[in-house]
């Protein structure tokens, strides 16, 4: 079943937003069957947009579009379905009383404008918006359903859920193209794509085909498997497979097969142990404190961190005696441990980690050059650890990987010591 | 004149890759005068690219296709094109040397099938790539032009901006469509709207007509003003008299004109009176100090943050009484003015900013329900100041929000006492 996906809204057009809602409807669609062949993205013009819808009827087995159901002259997707399936556009007594009833209840009269979204054209499904005042639409032309949805993604999420568990799924009986992501540390991509070719090379000629697509970006190294079956348990079985075959090569460099995000794992691991931890951060200024309490629920683990940007909060917050940072500078392995030591002696956490370096643009020097990170991890009852790395790129890379390669040393660190921390 | 964007390649067809190619084309192509009507985003098949392509020939004055030109039998752009303007493809001897040669540098040879790379439609023009070994391809067909860029995007941008030196720019005589966007902070968007409405409604019908759309997004209120004028002369006038009348009418709500964010005018101003902050973090984990130290340059005036999720952290490090914590509670005024004070008495900046809050989704209670949040804005020589918000939305939302309501609170508080800090 081909699918192709229009997003109506001139701001769209614009160097500054891009369409965001239809990586959540091909993910949806995805899974009962329909491959994404076609995404468009067309401004509030009602002769552009009908073209658009009318090119796509053409092959398409689902036409969805999302934006343009407001109630300005701007929002202009209902005329252009009209028009191109050559029906009238009659106003909707019962959605007129709706919006109507929808202000009243926040005590404001409904503006005259609104009765543009309970237009609907002639032979159209109304479908509900539980967020909003603009109801969905749902047409069927030939072997083509047409469905309408509004922009905002709050809406949107949940009543395209409605169509789908209403509408699409039971058509579709079940097949449809399954997912799981491998989330690997540690390695380079060619490393794993030399190791996982030969695995999943094989799988593309098995009774449940699965394609398997390589996503490397920021150091964070993702296989995509991509099973089309017939049902949700046939897919599972084949993708359990696939998975444990990739976990017995890679070993523990797979931290994660269930989309969970590392912080997240890291989280779950440290949760796990009943330990918390403390984090010591300099160049990062907080992002690695961020990351971690993300996790919904973290504060059952991360006990406190320290964004030392000065030398003074590095001595008087962590104990880093003023000596060493005269020595050896802020950015130097004796700091990165005298750190992690600090926030592990000055905290109730079985885990600490430190991290300081050189994010960039300025501040580089010819043996310190910008992308120079120095980490320290400690956890209690085993020596404290210290590294260096040298990351490449610009401030937001150089940080962003140091916080990766910080949780990745967490994971490392308490999936090899099981019992400290 | 009217542009349309294609982007080539399966994987932007998954729920996995956004095209954000095209916001830097769109960006480009705007100040020359091109308005982009559509765009369009195709996988790598040459039927479905070359009914796209052939649709846009219809209306089109610009097609800009990216990706889809590496060496694989997955990169079919060429192909495609091809096909729709019905010339052969043919082999460049020239293109293949220069790949050969490429190789060579490396200390690599060539392998056979990048000699793809070096099919030319009849009657293309060679775009250099200095970055990478797909040449790019542009093509004349009637009034339409056609340019093939390869899809990474530092081998792509470069390609663009030579492209649109040497061959569109002086087709379009210096016209184009040349943006301001003014920032606002501290009003809804309802608000900003009503008052700046009657404003902008004018400018549509001068000289040069000025469009002006508002934007806002988790907090953030935007104007983006749009001049179409026949130089950036006359366009930074028309402009510059704009912003004016719009700071007339909001005045300090407009906080910047530049593009510059929040967090780069804190900064600047603390830059500005040589002060340094500190910050104290409890619900946004470090998002805030994360935030200001986005900036290159922060370690100027970024003293230290505190990420206090414990309450043993709120007292060992910002001196917050035990008794205050137990008394009201870790999210509540009294404790974040504690924190803030502490933060500006244990440091030596200048100003303090703390919050205290319930990101959720759990630890809600009926009194102190997910999205409170306790602020508190310490500067010293003046009364520390405490507000409590109730923030709408999940998780992530309430911790954006947070920061930028802390990152107001300190822009207010520096522009009203210009000689605290």
């Amino acid at each position: 079943m081909h699918a192709c996906i229009i997003a109506v809204g001139s701001e769209l057009l614009t160097p500054f937003r891009v369409d965001t809602n239809s990586l959540a409807i091909t993910e949806r669609l995805n899974t009962i069957g329909y491959a994404v062949r076609l995404k468009t993205i067309v401004g509030d013009t009602v002769d552009e947009l009908a073209q658009v819808v009318s090119s796509a009827l053409v092959w398409a087995d689902l036409i969805v579009l999302t934006g343009g159901l407001g109630p300005t002259e701007d929002d202009v997707t209902r005329d252009a379905v009209a028009r191109v399936l050559q029906v009238p556009l009659e106003e909707d007594r019962a959605v007129v009383e709706r919006i109507r009833a929808r202000f009243a209840r926040r005590g404001m009269t409904m503006p005259d404008i609104n009765r543009r979204q309970a237009m609907v054209p002639r032979g159209a499904t109304l479908l509900d918006n539980a967020n909003g005042t603009a109801p969905g639409l749902w047409i069927e032309r030939g072997r083509t359903a047409i469905v309408l949805l509004p922009g905002p993604p709050r809406e949107m999420t949940s009543m395209l859920d409605a169509v789908i568990a209403e509408r699409l799924a039971p058509k579709s009986g079940g097949a449809g193209l399954f997912r799981r992501v491998v989330k690997i540390t540690g390695r380079t991509e060619s490393d794993v794509d030399q190791q996982a070719q030969p695995i999943y090379g094989a799988w593309t000629s098995r009774a449940i085909p699965i394609s398997t697509t390589i996503l490397a970006m920021l150091g964070q190294i993702e296989l995509h498997l991509t099973a089309r079956a017939e049902s949700r348990a046939s897919a599972d079985a084949a993708l359990d497979a696939a998975v444990a075959e990739l976990r017995t090569a890679l070993g523990d460099a797979v931290y994660s097969v269930d989309g969970r995000p590392l912080e997240a794992v890291v989280g779950d691991l440290l949760r796990a142990r009943r330990a918390t931890i403390a984090v010591a951060e300099s160049c990062t200024g907080g992002l690695l404190a961020s990351r971690l309490t993300d996790v919904p629920g973290s504060s059952e683990y991360v006990e406190r961190g320290a964004v030392c940007y000065s030398n003074r909060a590095k001595t008087e917050w962590l104990g880093v005696p003023e000596a060493l940072l005269a020595t050896h500078g802020a950015v130097s392995e004796p700091v990165a441990r005298a750190m992690a030591d600090g926030a592990l002696a000055r905290s109730e956490a079985g885990v600490a980690v430190a991290v300081t370096g050189i994010a960039g643009p300025a501040g580089g020097m010819p043996d310190k050059p910008v992308g120079m990170v120095c980490f320290g991890w400690a956890m209690r009852g085993l020596a404290t650890e210290v590294e260096t790395v040298h990351f490449p790129g610009d401030r937001a890379a150089v940080r962003a990987l140091t916080v990766r390669h910080a949780l990745e040393g967490i994971l490392i660190r308490l999936d090899s010591h099981p019992t400290g921390g």
